[in-house]
C-alpha cells in the first residue's frame, strides 16, 4: 500500500482546526521554519505544527490524519540536536508538537518511580523533586535543562547515573495507534491492576521496545523509574596524557564495571571534547586551519590541565560503599599510569574558598572555572540538569557562545552545524582504539577536529559519540561535513560497530532491502500503520508480507 | 482468517518425514503420552513429535506445517511445570521438540557472556563453565539441573543471582517465523556487526520482547549475559515467627534492593514452602485432612526449625562489599523482630564437622541435613543447580518422593498435581499481607494447603508464587484443585495482582475481549503468522486489523 502523501492537507488542516482551535494549529511561516531548523544537512519544512493537549486529542488527531493521508511526525520537545532536530523525514508533514503535554502524572516516593508525560524536560521533573522534597534523583543527560526526558528515552538515549540506561526504567507505557487506538502496555491494560508501575514486562509479549526508535505509535505517558537519593556521592576524574594509554584504562575498568562496583555511566572524552565544554575554536591561536595543528592542540591542553583522555564517572552509595568503590578504582588504574582524582563536596568548597583568595588574578579564575565545572557535574549527577555541556555543538560557531550561555541554548536555532555518529563497541580498550584509528584519518582528510566520547552505556559496551563539528555559514564547509559524516558512518557499518541511532539522513542506510528484521519490522508497520501515517521514513518502513 | 487445524496431518507427517528421517518424526503411542503428561488438569495430545536438529531444519519444519496447515508447539526441554508443562493448547498438534539444539555456539569470558540454543540446560552449562574453567556463574533457577535455560527464560522466569531477572540478560536472538524466515535481532542482522552480544537493542525497533511468552515466532538461539564470579558470597536466612511480622520486614528491606546494596533475588517462603521442600504431607500425623491442622503445622514448624516465613537471599561482592551489606541487612531489620543468620563456607565446614561428631543420632542427623540444605544454596546461587528444590511439587504425591529423589525428577511424569497463580505485587509489606489474606480462604475453603513464595523480582515487585498441589490420583481432589486455582485467579485478576506468567488453562482469561494491547498483539500475529501456525492459542491470538 502507498504511504500517505499529503496533498495540499486543506481538509485536514480545517479538520485539525475545528477539533484543536486555531491557535493549536500553526501554519505561520516564522513557526514553521524555526520547527525547519537542525544542526545537519537535513532539514524538511513541515505543513502545520499542532499541539494537543491531552491523549484523547493526540488520537483525534491522528484519525483525521489517517482519513485525509496526511503524515503526522510527532515530537516532544523537539530537541533532538545532531539527529534530526524537529524535522521529519520529509516536507509537507504535520508535526504534532507533544511538549505542551507536561504533566507529571503521579510520584511514589515509596517505590521510587513517577509518571511522565512527553513534555516533561529535564528541568521541570528535577524542580518538581526537590520543590516536593522527594528523596529521588532523576538520571540527567548533558543536553540540557529543557530537553524532553520522554524523547530522549524513546531514542535510547543515556545518561550519568545507575539509572543512566534509561530505556531499562521504563515501566508501562500509554501509546496511540495510527488508528487513534489508545494501547496500555505492561499491566496496565488491565484496568484493576495495582503493579503496572513496579513491574515492567505486563503478561504475554513485552512490546515496549517496538515503541522506541520506531514509528509505530505515538507514546503519550510513560512510567520512569526514579533511583533513591545516596547518602554518600563522588564524583571522579582520570587522566592519560598519551593516546594509546586509554586502551590499558578501558580494560582496568571493566571488571569494576561489570562486577557492578561501578554502578554509573562512565564517559571517556578526548582532549577536544574536554576543552570544547569551556570553549569554542580558537580561531585567535588557529586561523582558519582546521584541523588544529598539533602544537596548539597540545597547547589548549597544557591550558585546560587535560590529558589525551578523559575518564569522568560518579560513585554513588553508602559513604562505606563508595569508600571501597574509591579503593578499588585506585587499585585497578595503579598499573596504568593514569592519575586519578577525587572529588566531593568537602574538596569543592575548600577549592572554591581557594579561588575567593587568589581573586581575579589567572590562577585564580583558572581555578574558579573548574569549581564551577564541578559543581556543574555533581549537580548532574544528583539530577539536576546543566546547559554547560551543550558547548561542544557551538565549536565552530561563528561568533563563539551565544550571550547568556547556557541560559536558552538551543543548537538548532543559534545555528550550529553539528552531525553525529554513534557506533556502539565492546567494552575493550582494543576496540576503542580502532575506532579512533578507523575514524581520525576520515576527519583529518575533511579538514575536521575529531572530538570523541566514550560512554560505558551498559556493563559490556561503549557507546561512542563522534562529532562533525562544522560552520553552518560556510557552505564549502558544510558540505565537506557530510561527505565527512558519510565516510565515517559507512567505515563504521564496514567495520560492525554499527550505531545505536542515527539521525535522519542515515535512516535509508540501515536497511541493505535483503534484511529479514527490517522485513519483519515493516510488516509489523504494515499491520499497525498500514497508510503509513506515523513519522514514515523513521526507522521503520512499512512492507507488506 | 481461521487458524490452522490439523485434519488428519497425514501429508504433514509424510513431508516432516521426507525432511528429519523416520527417526525424528515420532508417532508412537507411548512417546505421545509422555508428552501429553502434564501437573495440571489441562492436558492435550499430538500429532507428533518434531526433533529438528538445526535453524534450517526448524525453518523448513515450518514451512510445511504452513502449507500443510498443521499448527507447531515449540517447546525446548518441555519442562513448563505448573504452567502446561510440554503441552501444546490443542490436541493434535506437532511438537516441535528442541531439546536436541543443545549447543553452546560462543563462550566470552571477558565480556561474560555465552550464546546458546533452546535444548540447553541448567547443569549442561553449569558443567560447560566449570569444565572450561570460567570465571563466569549462571543464574539458576530452583527447577532442576535438566530444565531447559532458554525455556525459562523466554517465560520471563526469574532464578536467584543479581541475574536473576533473566530477561534482561538477553542480547541478540534468532528467531523463525512462521513462513520459515530466519530473523537475528539486536545488531545481528548486519552481517559485519561486532557488538551483537554486547548491547541489547540495535537501532531501530527493540523487538526481543516480541518473542517472550509468545507464539510470535520459534527462538533457535540467543546471547545470554552471565555474572562474573565474585570474590565473596554469604548466605542469608531471616525468619519471623508469627504471620504478620513479614509486613515490617518487606518494608524494611525494600530501601535495600531499591538501594542496590542487595542485588540479588530475595525469596520469602511461609513455613510450608520451607518445610515441603524437606518432605511430602505428613499422612502419619495429619492422616487425609487437609488443610493441615494448626497444631499439626507448628509441630512441623518446630521439628524444621522454621518460623512462619522465612527470607533467604545471597550477598555477592568483595568481602568488603559483602561485610557492608551484612551490616546493613542487621541494621535494617534490627528493629522487626525478625532472627538473621548468615552463612559462610567457613560456617557450613563447622556444621559439618559437628554433625559427623554427632553421628547417627537424630540431632546428627538434623544437623545433616540441615548442612546438606546449606550447601544446595550455596552452589545454586554460584549457578550449580540443584533437583532438591523441586520436592514441594511432590507434596501430596501418594507414596511421597520418588526414589533416588531428586536424580531424574520429573514432576509431570511422576504424576504430580500441581497448579500454580503468579501476582505480582508492588514491594511493600501491606500487599504481601493483603494477597496472603485474599488466598488464604479460598485454599482453606477447598480443602488445600497454601504454599507460597514471594520474591523480589526486581526493585519494586514482588513475584509470588501461590502452588495449588494436589493428589492427582484422587479425582475429587483434583476436580477441586482446579475450582480453588479458578476462583484464586479471578481473584488476583479482580484485586489487580495480575500474574507475570499463566498456564495454558488461564490463556483465554487475560484477554477482556475489549483489551486493546490484546487487539494489537493479535494485529502483529495475524501479520507475522497469518494462518496461526505457531502455537495456536497461546497468549497472542490472531486478530486482523
Amino acid at each position: 500500500m502507498a504511504a500517505a502523501v499529503a496533498a495540499d492537507g486543506g481538509a485536514a488542516l480545517a479538520a485539525w482546526r475545528a477539533l484543536l482551535g486555531e491557535d493549536r494549529v500553526v501554519t505561520e511561516a516564522a513557526t514553521l521554519d524555526r520547527y525547519a531548523a537542525s544542526t545537519s544537512a537535513w532539514s524538511t519544512r513541515p505543513l502545520a505544527v499542532l499541539r494537543p493537549r491531552d491523549t484523547e486529542e493526540v488520537a483525534a488527531v491522528a484519525r483525521i490524519a489517517g482519513s485525509e493521508r496526511v503524515p503526522l511526525y510527532p515530537i516532544s520537545a523537539g530537541r533532538n540536536w545532531g539527529y534530526g532536530d524537529a524535522c521529519a523525514y520529509r516536507d509537507g508533514h504535520a508535526i504534532v508538537d507533544l511538549s505542551g503535554m507536561n504533566r507529571i502524572l503521579e510520584a511514589d516516593a515509596t517505590l521510587a518511580y513517577v509518571v511522565i508525560e512527553p513534555g516533561v524536560t529535564q528541568k521541570q521533573l528535577s524542580d518538581y523533586l526537590r520543590e516536593h522534597d522527594l528523596p529521588l534523583w532523576m538520571d540527567c543527560t548533558g543536553a540540557g535543562p529543557d530537553t524532553s526526558l520522554m524523547g530522549n528515552i524513546l531514542e535510547r538515549g543515556f545518561g550519568h547515573s545507575p539509572y543512566g540506561n534509561r530505556f531499562q526504567s521504563v515501566a508501562g507505557m500509554e501509546v496511540v495507534l495510527a488508528d487513534g487506538e489508545v494501547v496500555h502496555t505492561g499491566f496496565g491494560h488491565f484496568p484493576a491492576s495495582v503493579n503496572r508501575r513496579v513491574y515492567q514486562y505486563g503478561v504475554g509479549p513485552y512490546v515496549d521496545g517496538l515503541f522506541t526508535q520506531s514509528n509505530l505509535g505515538i507514546v503519550t505517558s510513560l512510567g520512569l523509574w526514579l533511583m533513591p537519593k545516596t547518602a554518600a556521592l563522588n564524583h571522579f576524574l582520570c587522566m592519560v596524557d598519551e593516546h594509546a594509554d586509554i586502551g590499558p584504562v578501558i580494560d582496568a575498568l571493566r571488571p569494576l564495571r561489570l562486577d557492578g562496583t561501578l554502578r554509573s555511566i562512565l564517559h571517556i572524552g578526548n582532549d577536544l571534547r574536554v576543552i570544547s565544554g569551556g570553549t569554542t575554536y580558537p580561531r585567535e591561536l588557529a586561523g582558519d586551519t582546521v584541523p588544529l595543528a598539533d602544537a596548539v592542540r597540545r597547547q589548549l591542553r597544557a591550558a585546560a590541565g587535560v590529558g589525551a583522555w578523559t575518564v569522568s564517572g560518579a560513585l554513588y552509595g553508602s559513604s562505606g560503599q563508595v569508600a571501597l568503590a574509591r579503593r578499588a578504582l585506585r587499585k585497578a588504574l595503579a598499573a596504568t599510569g593514569a592519575r586519578v582524582q577525587f572529588l566531593d563536596e568537602r574538596k569543592l568548597d575548600l577549592a572554591a574558598a581557594a579561588a575567593r583568595l587568589l581573586g581575579n588574578s589567572a590562577p585564580g579564575r583558572r581555578l574558579a572555572a573548574k569549581v564551577a565545572l564541578g559543581r556543574s557535574l555533581f549537580e548532574m549527577n544528583r539530577g539536576i540538569p546543566n546547559g554547560r555541556f551543550l558547548a561542544g555543538a557551538y565549536w565552530r560557531r561563528r561568533g563563539g557562545l551565544p550571550p547568556g550561555f547556557p541560559a536558552g541554548a538551543n543548537p538548532a536555532l543559534d545555528n550550529c552545524g553539528m552531525l553525529w555518529v554513534s557506533p556502539v563497541l565492546p567494552m575493550r580498550g582494543a576496540d576503542l582504539l580502532r575506532v579512533h584509528a578507523l575514524a581520525e584519518p576520515i576527519f583529518r582528510t575533511h579538514g575536521f577536529d575529531l572530538f570523541v566520547t566514550f560512554s560505558m552505556i551498559n556493563e559490556r559496551a561503549l557507546g561512542g559519540v563522534l562529532t562533525v563539528a562544522y560552520d553552518k555559514e560556510d557552505a564549502a564547509e558544510a558540505a565537506r561535513a557530510l561527505v565527512c559524516y558519510r565516510q565515517l558512518f559507512a567505515t563504521m557499518m564496514e567495520a560492525g560497530y554499527i550505531p545505536y541511532r542515527v539521525g535522519l539522513q542515515s535512516m535509508a542506510a540501515l536497511d541493505s532491502g535483503t534484511d529479514s528484521y527490517w522485513r519483519m519490522v515493516g510488516r509489523i508497520k504494515a499491520a499497525l500503520d498500514p497508510a503509513g501515517i506515523i513519522a514514515p521514513g523513521r526507522y521503520a518502513q512499512n512492507k507488506e508480507g
